[in-house]
């Protein structure tokens, strides 16, 4: 974290450059919220793929793009990894010796522990881990959308060594863009969100592959909404759930107990355990706030 | 299903007087269709709880309103049992000797072999089993909704013993209130919506249960959306387990078995399988069609 920042960053003006490295649905959603927001910034998308920054280009969700991360980077003033977790070791490779001084990085990364891990390995990079709560089952720039983020929570993972004026920064960054935000540590975000999110996701994907064709035919709103998360980017999912594969094990192991404490209740035919169960549950779900992010 | 059945039917008219006992959601909702659907009826509604009957007279749910199961199926053509199902054996008891001659009678009880054997036990009852897959969170005459069948489908479950004009009957009381229906043995009924609908209820209660106040708090549209059926009314969803155990335990086994198989990808830290593994899910979920009832 050593020198002395020349970020040119300006609470009222905003950054001059921002990188987003991968403008798929969620870079392009950003890039898309940014030109909204952002609009004294030049935005720079970079992309492996020639044909997706095309495609960002054409949504105006990017002013400029380019196949060459190290060429996205230059003098960014914040620059976002928004690529697949899996390629962000790389990334932050090729990235880190092109970084200009005081640059501030994040990404939208799902898990956060080993990220945070991944860039207390370069000194260098001014980074701050992010996770925008918002996604949707369907991927790619031609499913950004300028509102993917507004009103959702974004959390931020800072650590030991992250610089607190960094933090400010991309907390603002955020906020700018709509979201709430709410600091945590990376540990525990991959505990929490093991419960929340990555189970969940697990748990759908099971319910759906538990039916037979002609059990689907069945399916109700009911069924439909609550597997609707089975439908996401396999690719990315798979990612998640191995990235985080300690906290979601533990989660799994946790339904299957609460699994055999339901079986136990049917067993003994015991209404009124089985009443309690369900009420607790019930309850619970009943004072969650509706969401106020509609993906769909 | 002895003697000539004086029903007065007509499928232009449609019945003279239909007897609906038990005018909280479903019977409400049906009572409301019913209105706009089969205007030239006599809507008669039963409700053990006088302020019911007064909140469906008001919603005009219903024409005449009674405490008195008896006094609600005199002269009706067509009776529907929308009470819990726990209540069924009692008021077949009770109705069965004052069921005009030819009467038919049906219910929307979400399990239907229990309820199919309870009516055999009555021959002069000439029943047909269904059940309308549609439903809410939310329960009590106050929720009822002219649209909450409109589009669903609506299961009925014929037995060696229906007579076939009383079955076709049924079928077109369901479709005229804009209803798809589909024929189906009791036993198949029950294993399919144990699976479909009985076994991801008890799944999103478990998912809400193993959370935390903490974890709650970054509860996003994903985490509420396969969790919504979790806020439904704890004492149907009890009985509805409870009379369905056999099936809903098979389930549960399932989603055990499953999530064992989920855990040793994990373990093996087997990126293709598990991938594979959320791929087929994620196939299977984007094929179903969407909602075409919304309850919300």
């Amino acid at each position: 974290m050593g020198g002395t920042p020349v970020l040119r960053y300006d609470p009222v003006m905003g950054f001059d450059r921002i990188s987003i490295l991968g403008v798929g649905l969620m870079g392009g959603s950003v890039g898309l919220a940014c030109r909204r927001d952002a609009s004294h910034s030049q935005i720079i998308g970079y992309n492996h793929k020639i044909d997706e920054i095309r495609r960002a280009l054409d949504r105006h969700a990017i002013h400029e793009g380019t196949t060459d991360p190290i060429a996205a980077v230059m003098n960014a003033d914040l620059v976002i990894l928004c690529t697949p977790v899996g390629v962000f070791s790389k990334l932050m490779d090729a990235i880190a010796p092109a970084l200009k001084q005081g640059a501030v990085v994040t990404d939208v990364g799902s898990t956060k522990e080993s990220i945070c891990r991944l860039a207390e390995k370069h000194p260098n990079i001014r980074f701050v881990g992010s996770h925008p709560m918002a996604g949707a089952e369907k991927h790619g720039i031609e499913n950004a959308r300028v509102d993917l983020l507004s009103g959702a929570l974004c959390i931020v993972t800072p650590t030991d060594s992250t610089d607190p004026a960094a933090l400010k920064i991309i907390e603002e960054f955020w906020q700018l863009l709509g979201m709430r935000t709410m600091r945590m540590s990376p540990e525990k975000h991959d505990q929490m969100t093991a419960n929340i999110s990555h189970l969940p996701h697990a748990i759908a994907a099971a319910l759906v592959r538990i039916q037979s064709e002609e059990s689907l035919q069945l399916a109700g709103r009911g069924f439909l909404d609550s597997t609707r998360i089975a439908a996401g980017d396999p690719a990315l999912w798979q990612e998640i759930l191995l990235e985080n594969r300690e906290n979601v094990r533990s989660g799994i192991v946790r339904m299957q107990i609460e699994l055999q404490k339901l079986l136990e209740k049917l067993d003994a035919n015991d209404a009124t355990a089985l009443h309690e169960w369900l009420k607790a549950a019930a309850d619970t779900r009943r004072h969650l706030a509706n969401p106020t992010n509609k993906s769909e």
